[in-house]
């Protein structure tokens, strides 16, 4: 007799981190296996496929990895290009290369949006110092002086509000690619989780409004508070817009200031994305499934959200939720991840037929809107 | 009172695995403190520093390493060029990042080699299908075709027979930077572990006959069986020309394919090498010590060996060498990592009067050589 599992799809993903963990799950009930190949020894998606223990340029890993598997998609975009390059060239893989490559860098990725027509705050790349000098005349102060690659969490960035910061922040930085990018005192962050087709179908999740602290996404509420038909349609062109012209297929999220009911991209992750984790229990299909729908030619599920949800991530120490898990529509994720400061541990969403429920909801754990 | 340790030299290295365990174990004598930047939770040097656990790329990251250090060095040479410039920016660091630029790319460190008169395997480049059949052809077969980056442990290379297999060679590696090799049938593999202080001067541990078995090294037999003035006094001009021309600090490993009494270079390593493990009970002063005294300006230890040694690396896992921990001269290191196939949990050092002395050591251990 044959063995059923030998001729389950499964799917590769570089990363085995929290997302990778997430898809993993949501791929379940797809009946996928999973492969993923990550470099760290200790890793959130232990236990929900094989684990592929490798750097992720080791090409002969690369081949043990891609080897009989019907798809291939990442869980974080500081993937190097030329091994997903390597990849795709062998396995369908989503999002294609292109887009990674947009997404890697963040002046290429707002060059980008502006090139598309998307509202940017204005930016201005140098390389040499006087350049440098030229560029904050250019753009005026405030403004914020961030590294092109590897930022995230807040990371790689400085606010400059004089001459004197802009000393400093150059010499922090300096040896680095940077660019510099006028700051907007924006009254909120928005984003949205978009998922595109094979077959070019687009679908779109409600805006969220996110709450950062320390660089670090704390909260998210869905549907973002106040939200408009006019906002969220305005939101779903562009990311709509960025897929179409990168042939993108899967999961993006793009995250946007709002300043004067004026939406302004700030980045964009070609990913499942932390402001989407409410999605498992608070919309009809998650993110993380209709990413594995979109990346292997499948149909999309229905993205519209079930009454109101409020996400809030665990970080640094995973205090006692305990009493929240026996809380009915009160859901505790947990990465199993050993606690360090600034680290993700889990998230906890919560569930509610209206947007005042779910504040209450909030209220009553303590948790600051 | 002030803290004795907060006036202690704190040394930065890139990696926390057994070479920067190693390191830092040499520098206790030297009243060094160590802090190590590595991605890893679990590291080989764990409770010999303090441990930044990040991104290499992380500039935050970097900058926190980076605070009060004395020198920064690296313990492996994938480390982001980037990153590594721009610590140098900061804070002295060596070897060189020119000289990392050289040692990462391998068709970067063959053509180096050859500009300085080095004999190498003769080689050949190309990016096309087309050329690549020019290539085979103008290099002949058997061939070995190889990735430019990230080849350690003989990953990321394939040998070309046939012209079948050099289609297949291609179709593996294809879309990686590749270049190919002629195949050199080598009599045997020699490295030298050389050192450059900050003053220029030079010195050299004797070459040592090294044995692979699946592209990993087995065995090290120091000095190298039937060594001769010669041969050392070869090597030791190529490796003098070598860190001459990169103005190089620290240690310095060559590897050499000897073919017919000739030295053609094979790759370089800019770091403490596992080939040098034997120096720590078999040289006057061991390779970790000497690349620690030349990073921090300090003169040079001898490097003249204690007799004769063998050192035999424990892969995969763990046997028990209990009862040769209890023989004299044969000293057991274990990096303290979990078994897996193909990965470095220790090393043993067998000392002896005589090559003879080693040799029946080995035999008795039941050590093929």
């Amino acid at each position: 007799m044959q063995n059923p599992s030998a001729s389950k799809t499964t799917i590769g993903i570089l990363g085995a981190g929290q997302l990778g963990m997430m898809l993993a799950q949501a791929g379940r009930k797809l009946e996928m296996g999973f492969r993923f190949l990550d470099p760290a020894t200790e890793i959130a998606a232990r236990g929900l496929g094989e684990h592929v223990c490798a750097a992720y340029e080791d090409i002969d890993a690369l081949e043990e990895f891609s080897r009989g598997l019907a798809a291939i998609t990442y869980e974080f975009e500081n993937v190097p290009l030329e091994s997903v390059r390597w990849l795709a060239q062998r396995v369908p893989l989503h999002p294609q290369p292109d887009a990674l490559k947009e997404a890697q860098d963040r002046l290429f990725e707002k060059t980008f949006f502006r090139g598309v027509g998307i509202p940017v705050p204005e930016f201005s790349a140098f390389f040499f110092r006087d350049e440098y000098d030229d560029a904050v005349g250019k753009i005026g102060l405030p403004a914020v002086l961030k590294t092109r690659r590897f930022g995230y969490d807040g990371k790689g960035q400085r606010v400059i509000r004089t001459v004197a910061e802009a000393n400093t922040a150059f010499k922090e930085l300096n040896g680095m690619p940077l660019f510099l990018e006028r700051f907007v005192p924006f009254d909120r962050e928005l984003s949205i989780i978009a998922v595109r087709s094979l077959e070019g179908e687009c679908r779109f999740y409600p805006l969220v409004e996110n709450h950062h602290r320390e660089g670090i996404l704390r909260l998210s509420i869905a549907p973002a508070p106040g939200l408009t038909d006019q906002l969220q349609s305005e939101a779903e062109q562009h990311a709509r817009c960025v897929m179409e012209k990168l042939n993108y297929v899967g999961v993006l999220a793009i995250e946007f200031f709002v300043r004067g009911g004026m939406l302004y991209a700030n980045e964009m992750a070609p990913r499942v994305h932390n402001s989407g984790h409410w999605t498992i229990e608070g919309a009809e299909t998650s993110q993380f499934e209709n990413h594995l729908r979109a990346v292997t030619g499948m149909e999309l599920g229905s993205t519209v959200a079930k009454g109101h949800s409020a996400m809030v991530n665990i970080i640094g120490d995973f205090q006692d939720w305990s009493e929240a898990r026996n809380t009915s529509n009160v859901f505790v994720h947990d990465y199993g991840k050993k606690p360090r400061a600034g680290r993700k541990l889990g998230h906890v969403t919560l569930c509610g037929e209206t947007a005042h429920a779910v504040e209450a909801m909030l209220d009553r754990l303590g948790i600051p809107q």
